[in-house]
């Protein structure tokens, strides 16, 4: 079966995960995306390559923060921007998923930008948009469920890229909440399909999924273990309600063992970056010293966020 | 009186209804619809008609999929599209909706798409436009309480125009929940003004109107007998709240009476066209074999609607 | 201390309050927008001033109205806008404020309109980009609590300059819930520093702030003794919470005393002009007899209010 990424010709035609995307297409995006960091810092930060073109922002689950970079990045290139509040719409009137998609398509959508709870959820759309002959309609994966985030994980490797050159010999440390994590699932595929030796997953074992050493990811429960000699600590974050389950004694007791303070940074390359998909729970995951330091590239990796999401934008266009 | 729709050289100023609305009206607002429907396969799907215009969508009750078509419509024109949400607005803090109007007006609004619980809310801005001279701003109803939805009503009638040609050698069934639809009310306007000479209203007696054969509709309580030797069948979205009332015993019993199935839509004319304002209940009104089918219209429908709505507000601003 | 709002050149960078703001900024404001009053009137209301830059509508307080007006002035100046609702954000993950405005930066933000609960959020945005050194994005403040709201005193003296042309011989009555009106306390600032000779604020003790005679306002119990010979009268909006609490008797017994009626007018000079920011409360401070008439000019402060904002972000953005 063909990747449902890719068209004919090994094209990307959807973006739904980095998990199976080929390294040579993984790399087009981010040298892709490198104009477009300029583009930002211009007076006029606009270019058409999306003019005329609408783009859906179908969210089933909120988040304002995806939904604004993915609306910035297609104003920025001129696109027309829709924005579905789906919990107010007729899903909850009973319309099948697909049902709300044909609809759309009928308005001559061009592309879908889905965030959903549910894992697949833009995989089964690109398929139905596939199976009915609908290729000039594309999907982007803004997050589903547990399973992937890919222009999260794109802007991580932008981000890795930027500041040191070349993955094939880089020591990546993914701390935290991998268990839950669409972000470090993205990250883990795209840092491996890139030739990355050593890629770390670090957390207690409650939060850490058993199938990591499968990925070829090496599995540490001890911080300083865990980043030493590191190029790149990336830091996810604990997400609200982990912190009063049972998976997790406190959020103190979490900060303790592996909230990155400076002292624990130490273990890593004296010239290690450091990463976190924001927003930040200071104080929990990460220590304030360590978050407004020049070790900590978090803003650029926004920055470099919007610039991803008007690469893969504009290649689905076709540009 | 003059028709508070017209203006004193019988041009289109507002749309509030069919009902009253003259022939040559409709059939002007269809054609110029036609030629709207190729600019949605352009590469750049944008037409300068409203540009600099102010589009204010004023959605009393919240309809994401018809603000989206009206938006979808006005950015195509290039307008400026203001979303009021006017349930967090000043409405909720006492001040009334003509003084919302007033104000909405001073901020130099070109247009206002109402949609409204209340029955005869988007008249009552109109007139009150009319009576103060305000003859440049410009209302569309896009829907208000049981009583009218034309939009929805000039899309059904572009739609049967577009497969069937000529309205005066139809028979139009529209089935269901006639009773609580504006859908249906401007529909049956519309055909009748267009000289249909059947239109069958089939449902349980519970959920038609009495005052149906005033205007000249066929009452039909059984579903074989109201389909038979139909053009067309529309049927009608049977509302969830009305599932669990007293007017249905349940939608199961619905479904079995009423649901278009493949066996009940044999009785049409062999090239009926079936079509659903949307969205639709799969096995409720209709079986998922006749909705997937190719005589369904259901989905160009939706794309026609784009280019009636183009059509609408073009007309209005003066084109 | 620097004045935060103005850069080393005396410049506007950011619009915070206009308590301190120098006399010739203010006027520069109001001449800078009369062109933009005429904008409004034009065929194809957009001029390309802001075309290319990023407008973030920052409301941690909903405000429909204020929010709008804003959203037309930027669209207006062709800027690009995203709406933020703040509520079903990051900020309720935990994320502080700054990091939220750190994360909107690097998503190239231009522009901040910041409407915030709590009085100072906006000035604490300002000096955390002054003191990081990002002096091109710029802040206005929307309204921040009891605070200001200083596009909506500028408006009004805009609309006040527009009748009256000078404020050196004005008597000017604010009346009403001066306590709790950000509305109030930025307009006074404004009078005052544009030597307006004679400022009132009229109504009972429990609404009236005591600090109010250290400003140079002169305090009226009586609403005929405040209104008394004025030119301008301004009436505020009584909250509905203030109704029902124990500053007030009812607001009917409000209305007896303080409600403007074309009785009480009588009072102020034959050409006094009658004012209110909206919404307004009919029938509680203030007589449909008097806001219908040709005394009142609340409407054209809406259209005045969009020509100032246009003024603001123009200015800001080094035009």
């Amino acid at each position: 079966m063909r990747n449902p990424q890719l068209d004919a010709h090994g094209e990307l035609t959807h973006l739904l995960t980095l998990e199976g995307l080929p390294a040579d297409v993984i790399v087009r995006i981010l040298d892709t995306a490198v104009p477009f960091t300029s583009i930002a810092e211009r007076d006029v930060k606009k270019v058409p390559l999306l003019r005329g073109k609408a783009v859906f922002n179908l969210f089933f689950e909120n988040s304002t923060r995806t939904r604004t970079t993915f609306e910035i990045a297609a104003k920025r290139l001129s696109a027309d921007v829709i924005n579905l509040n789906i919990g107010a719409s007729s899903t909850t009137k009973g319309e099948t998923l697909l049902d709300t998609v044909d609809n759309l398509c009928a308005m001559n959508a061009d592309m879908f930008v889905v965030r959903h709870a549910q894992s697949g959820a833009p995989h089964l759309i690109a398929a139905h948009l596939n199976r009915t002959g609908r290729t000039h309609v594309h999907v982007v994966n803004a997050g589903d469920g547990r399973h992937a985030h890919p222009t999260q994980g794109l802007l991580d490797l932008f981000t890795i890229r930027h500041y040191k050159r070349d993955f094939r010999n880089l020591t990546v440390a993914i701390v935290g909440d991998v268990l839950h994590s669409r972000v470090a699932r993205s990250l883990i595929h795209g840092l491996t399909t890139l030739g990355t030796p050593e890629v770390r997953a670090v957390g207690p074992q409650t939060l850490l999924p058993t199938a990591l050493s499968a990925l070829g990811v090496r599995v540490c429960n001890d911080m300083r273990e865990g980043i030493k000699d590191c190029d790149v600590v990336v830091m996810l974050r604990l997400q609200n309600e982990r912190m009063h389950g049972a998976l997790l004694p406190s959020a103190g007791e979490f900060f303790k063992h592996y909230g990155l303070t400076p002292e624990k940074l130490a273990y890593a390359k004296p010239d290690a970056i450091v990463m976190h998909p924001g927003p930040m729970n200071r104080g929990v995951e990460i220590d304030s010293a360590v978050a407004d330091s020049d070790r900590a590239v978090i803003l650029p990796q926004v920055t470099f966020g919007i610039a991803v999401r008007m690469a893969v934008l504009s290649m689905l266009a076709g540009n």
